[in-house]
């Protein structure tokens, strides 16, 4: 199938128009029409090649929400105009005991990314979100809830699942007591899944400035971590803190602040921290922990729930065609809280363009 | 009571003979006499003023064994004559939530240690077992089983709960897959209880020097963490690695090494870390923690579960008045694996000499 997007072509190139083919249907795949796609700070990150991983022509994107336009075969969980959503994979091995497990952001052979990776089968590139079709093997793809406002769903697909496998892994409820450091795409994210799961949420800053933004997402209170007397007075008060902070940065501040058995869950950046001191670690039994996407049985239930709870992310509507000031605004934070392109302001002509 | 011991006089100074005085027995008070004292390495520590707080004159020693030589009128579980330990800590509020846990080493305000601190009513100096006789409140002292050779129990009072307590806090029993980096005093422990736990049992080396020895306190194998090949055919085979190193060192060789949702425990360094990557923990769900010494109760489940095992530390038994040569060798870790003082070595003539 013909389709189009938008692609990087070199780590320093804008991101452009490109015309590329997408798979024919395979009998477990769907085919469909992708109408909003997240811009996920890893994005930027891969179409810079800041991981020195990256492959092009890349077309980024992996918070991709659509219908279905048509099913292979063997298809037999969509029909043709399901709203369905692919989030951070499209295949892992399927046999390996994390598959097994529903696990496949885990897979033992490592899971095939949306894009920058290929086909377990062909071999062929993978492409992401920033286009106008996507073909994904059934196994892959979402429900979206229909109560679900599709313009806004997408960034559950990475935002949503990064933050809430972690509350689920460290079973976050009624009476858990819930930090989040940093309040972008992904700590905003943090709050509202928190806060539906019925936990005390506080919201870690280095300023009063977000205090209003905070009580609106739904936090508890606001916490400013440069308040030593604030911050001693909250020595041992958190279960859980998730730190979706995207830079390398220092922990020490915020450990004490975790109780007994309480874990920080890195969820932001990729690389190393600041030297932690095994103090608070030893002295109090507490945990520093990595956390990925979650599975897609996950995921699914992730967006049950916020189908159930109307949770959704707080977006900014952007045209493909602004994808290039929309990656030079996330590099500085200035959104709040998630791009998504709406995919219908991209057609042949803004390809061509 | 007068007593006599060994003492530090100043962070420089050699430990010398030292009189002193126990206090009279409270009514929940038992008096020991102390027949063996272990040597851990944070007495060196704190004799030196390694960590700031060391207050002079102090008479070191956590890892104390001995018999009941007297009881105030209250005490109900002791009398003259039983087998006794007391270990890092001699009291705590025994009110907050963590004391009604049983879980005194994380007290919310405090666990009183056995010595550099102050008696908790009287504010007295708290004296260790570097010395002849002991007056603790009961709750603090644990019973011997008298299976035990009471002449290598005294460090299971630190190195030993010190290992146990992570392994039963990351339950630890048959199947799991327990690494140990280290082989001293901690590390010796690790093996021989994950070991009696039923684990199967790696140790973790910078060479394949010590792999007779590792085999023989019970480990499975021996890995050399040197070795690129062996390392990489290991990732992610560990459920728990527990890390005795005592010194500033590098996590990220050995994080890959733990299979998903497993945990490194660090329980001998007191510092910082060297900067760790956070992508074995997010992309893995691997997880960093610290650990303290155990509990009461879970202080007197790891004696009887020694006991019924016969599970023992590997000891080099010293005379009080060689603590100071001691300290040196333990300083180049040439020791296998703790040194015990026979304190029936320690006399009026020798604290006098």
């Amino acid at each position: 199938m013909k389709t189009y997007g938008f692609a990087a072509t070199s780590c320093d190139a804008p991101l452009a128009p490109f015309s590329f083919e997408r798979r024919e249907l395979r009998d477990n795949d769907i085919a469909m029409d992708i109408l909003y796609c997240g811009v996920c700070h890893s994005d930027l990150h891969q179409a810079r090649n800041d991981w020195g991983c990256s492959q092009y022509p890349m077309v980024p994107g992996h918070e991709i929400v659509g219908r279905v336009t048509a099913t292979g075969k063997a298809v037999t969980r969509y029909k043709v105009g399901d709203a369905v959503a692919v989030g951070c994979m499209v295949d892992s091995c399927q046999t390996c005991d994390q598959c097994r497990k529903g696990e496949e952001q885990l897979c033992r052979e490592g899971n095939t990314p949306t894009y920058n990776d290929k086909d377990r089968i062909t071999g062929e590139r993978t492409y992401g979100g920033y286009s106008k079709h996507l073909v994904v093997r059934e196994e892959f793809a979402l429900k979206v809830p229909e109560t679900l406002d599709l313009s806004r769903a997408a960034p559950l697909l990475c935002a949503g699942i990064t933050t809430y496998s972690p509350l689920r892994t460290w079973n976050i409820g009624p009476g858990s007591r819930v930090g989040v450091i940093g309040l972008g795409g992904l700590g905003h994210m943090a709050v509202k899944l928190a806060s539906g799961m019925g936990a005390e949420v506080t919201v870690l800053s280095r300023s009063n400035a977000k205090a209003k933004d905070a009580l609106a997402l739904g936090a508890d209170r606001l916490l400013v971590s440069t308040d030593d007397t604030a911050m001693a007075k909250a020595a041992s008060s958190f279960d859980l803190i998730i730190d979706t902070v995207p830079v390398k940065h220092d922990l020490n501040s915020y450990m004490p602040l975790l109780d007994v058995d309480g874990t920080l869950v890195l969820v932001g950046q990729i690389g190393p921290l600041n030297e932690p001191s095994t103090v608070p670690l030893i002295i109090g039994r507490r945990r520093i922990a990595g956390s990925p996407i979650g599975g897609i049985a996950q995921t699914q239930e992730m967006l049950d729930f916020c189908g159930r709870k109307n949770i959704l992310p707080d977006c900014e509507m952007i045209r493909m065609d602004q994808i290039n000031a929309a990656f030079d605004r996330l590099e500085r934070s200035d959104v709040h809280y998630r791009f998504v392109i709406d995919m219908a302001t991209l057609t042949p002509d803004t390809a061509a363009a």
